[in-house]
């Protein structure tokens, strides 16, 4: 499928390699090419700047959003929370598309551990479906770690993905995109419409202190029941 | 041990007979004995009035707040978090006491499903630690539901309940009651300080949209790592 990825950080890297990888037609979507290819500095969490990235990730080009949102039929958000419906708004007429939304409303202004810039009475997913009601939004992967995102398996056992959104068929659109990615059927915990967007963000907090406690960011969690 | 439960609505209940039951000296506190036991109403849980279930558990007593403190060298708070500060001032000191914070913060002004009346950048665990220094509080138990808390073989397979708090050796205190409830020392997430109760008191709108897609409260989450 055609896919955009607006974000230019780890997230959006690390889908846009796996995507294509399993052989999608990617492009990412960036605010300023130039400006992105220019930096050289190190990213906040030691990544290399984008140019070395696109230099070996030749496939996948990189675009304005206006492009990246023309060329997708599904567009992927891992942007910054707080630029998502900006970015998402640049990406031009999104009516139909499906909005894949793996961002958290991250708030870094009082320093790590981030809190939430949006929480516990809305979330960001429903912010999104909201300024775009015509596109169908699909909040998911945000529970894990960019590189759990499209390797599972870096976790052992069985754990669980959420997907959440309003559209039952944009709902079966991403199962498959998880699926491509190495989550089982099984895993994928369908929790109803986009307002639980509200639950799998606002999990942020215990996700970062279980990060703390267990000095990793290869885990997940698995819901167990009767 | 003399464990003091503050609380007499369902979670109160479940674990003042659980406590009893593996052999503590449990008695439950409230703001007014003789109210409590004159109410005839059924709970919103659909739970008998307590006089009904105190005919069935003759072996705990009933006692006002300031009793129930002077009883406890464990002071389980399962008062509903709006009221729990009040109702631990009302216990008297607390200072060097083991206080076993299993409340939420729930808001039920705007309806079902609640919202929390603090989170993001504090939790009800940091405010009780706040308001009672020399008290050693351990956030615990408040991820399950009531019957999960006292019977985790309610749900399949291994899942995970966490502690947190500053005091280590009240967190042991703490551990080894979850081990008497059927928690296996595996089970147990340690998260650290108290701090880390932000992220399990979070966890609500997750666990509500949970129950709501599975029908059901006899479910948990396991943390699955490398």
């Amino acid at each position: 499928m055609k896919i955009a990825v607006l974000g230019t950080g780890m997230v959006g890297r690390v889908l846009a390699a796996k995507l294509a990888d399993v052989g999608h037609d990617v492009v990412v979507g960036t605010r300023d090419v130039d400006a992105t290819l220019a930096r050289t500095e190190t990213g906040p969490m030691g990544h290399p700047p984008y140019a070395e990235w696109q230099a070996e990730h030749a496939n996948i080009r990189l675009v304005p959003y206006a492009e990246a949102g023309a060329h997708g039929e599904i567009v992927v958000n891992a942007t910054l929370g707080d630029g998502s419906v900006a970015a998402l708004q640049a990406a031009g007429d999104l009516a139909g598309k499906v909005i894949v939304d793996v961002a958290n409303p991250l708030d870094f202004s009082h320093g790590f551990p981030p809190t939430l810039s949006v929480c516990n009475t809305d979330s960001l997913g429903e912010q999104i479906q909201k300024a775009f009601p015509d596109a169908r939004v699909v909040k998911t992967l945000n529970t894990v770690n960019a590189n759990v995102m499209v390797e599972p398996s870096r976790v052992p056992g069985e754990h669980s993905v959420f997907v959440a959104g309003d559209d039952v068929a944009a709902k079966e659109t991403v199962k498959d995109l998880l699926k491509d990615f190495g989550w089982s059927e099984a895993s994928i915990v369908d929790l109803g419409d986009i307002r639980a967007a509200r639950g799998t963000e606002m999990y942020l907090p215990l996700w970062l202190s279980m990060m703390g406690a267990l000095g990793s960011t290869d885990f997940n969690i698995r819901v167990a029941w009767g």
